[in-house]
């Protein structure tokens, strides 16, 4: 499947304190995305704040974002809810809008267990004909993927791939091959967590799912070409030039960041959705000096 | 404040698979509490599901429980939901249906900052007149209060009490001495975990927000009594027979147990909100036994 391969883009999205999207803000944002040629936009992931959207604002979203892309760019769509019947009615709405695929986290209030989250892919996968992505983030869903787990959910027909989150640079190969070996054949293994994608990558991870990538596309695809092409030199120096970057991350969480970005690059002063609060004064100023020196683009 | 004392029952929100609320099957829980004249009733908690819920749901279920109960006992109410803006919303619609209090919890999917959650209960307490009580539940909510910021938030206006998680019986009196350090004179420190909630109020705590209260309130008022006159023998002896219920609670979540046993004792066959599953034929065959044996009411 190439919407799982290379570099996915994943952009905020752009809203007032009472869940309105601005999609003119989002188009902004998709739009340098699809010129950039990255391999496919991650539309309402953790970064696009899903879980903060209602239904028709995430059909709003989805649809101003699918529209700008106009099929340069495969687009994942973000529908993971608290509730099945939810998360069926986003699957339906995500592909009629023309996605290529829908990222599924196991959203969860009470503790899920491990039958409870297969059945919630067998019967999304079931119901609607949208290929799946398993999106494992244990910081924002706290449910725990084991690799078996991981395995068996992948030989539900649909399920096309998994986005993981990277494990530190130096266990990255060993992390990759404990998947390969769950998972069948050809299925698509790929990770999140910027600081330490590039790594995965370059052990032969199938995607990078990449925050920075939805502002700073052309940047993030010279790490991500030179990492495919199996340059490891090449693509560790370009890495480890974004280090100031990925440290505002790991200190902040990229969601902060990059609202703090998309203000200073005049693309859109949209703020996170509340409870979660935009970054202090002196950490935006840490920010911009960050863009300033690291010349992205 | 006597509505953040004695015994708190949290009864199940029945709903159908597209999470409309039953509200007779949730009067038919509720009336037996006032009838029992627990000293409140915790609607809309964590058992009740309350972030399945939609704000009209919500407010069909506060509406529906208040006019059963009828002024005779005081309704806490759970307001907690990822928007604040919502959580506006959910309060203005408790304090307006007559609630005596709103249930605050941190509900995130972005992982919350100290000062986030300290600005969320000051946005809420200040915009409506609801007291407020801090629902510190981290095995839903994944963030850790410490008890400075606890004490912090109880100094904000409107903010009455705490409902902890109660720690292992042998912890009970210093976790209280610690919070009783934090919070000012006179706030209600309550716990919730039915099986190991009766040592805190034996310790001197001021509430038991109580799971197994929701169905059986005449069983739990016994224990609870006799914890708050003191009497450490017969609240023990009494709390240790509930123990078959307590190890089911605990192995499967005390949520998963009630909806069984409100099955089983046909008061609704309502199901829990998937992906949340109904436990098995076997457990629900081990719920039946303990309920048989252990003669609750």
């Amino acid at each position: 499947m190439s919407f799982t391969k290379g570099l996915s883009a994943f952009p905020i999205t752009p809203m007032n304190a009472n869940g309105r999207v601005d999609t003119p803000a989002l188009q902004r944002l998709v739009a340098p995305l699809a010129a950039a040629k990255v391999d496919s936009i991650g539309l309402l992931g953790s970064t696009g704040s899903y879980p903060f959207l209602t239904r028709d604002e995430r059909r709003r979203a989805t649809d101003a974002a699918i529209g700008e892309v106009n099929g340069r760019v495969p687009v994942l769509v973000g529908i993971g809810a608290l509730r099945l019947d939810e998360v069926i009615h986003l699957a339906r709405d995500a592909k009629a809008a023309g996605a290529a695929a829908g990222l599924l986290a196991p959203v969860s209030y009470t503790p899920l267990t491990e039958s409870e989250v297969f059945e919630l892919f067998r019967a999304v996968a079931g119901e609607c004909g949208l290929p799946l992505v398993i999106y494992d983030n244990f910081a924002t869903t706290h449910f725990k993927f084991t690799p078996e787990l991981i395995g068996r959910i992948a030989r539900i027909p649909g399920v096309v791939a998994v986005k993981g989150t990277a494990p530190e640079a130096s266990a990255a190969a060993d992390h990759l091959a404990q998947m390969r070996k769950a998972v069948p054949a050809g299925f698509s293994v790929g990770y999140a967590g910027d600081w330490n994608s590039m790594e995965t990558l370059l052990a032969g991870g199938d995607a990078w799912y990449c925050v920075a990538a939805g502002l700073f596309p052309n940047s993030c695809l010279a790490i991500a070409r030179a990492a495919q092409a199996g340059d490891a030199d090449e693509a560790r120096k370009l890495n480890a030039a974004m280090q100031p970057l990925w440290d505002l991350f790991k200190q902040h969480s990229s969601l902060r960041v990059v609202y703090a970005a998309a203000d200073i690059m005049g693309i859109t002063d949209a703020k996170p959705p509340r409870p979660v609060l935009p970054l202090s004064d002196a950490s935006q100023d840490k920010v911009a000096a960050v863009l300033k020196e690291l010349k992205l683009s």
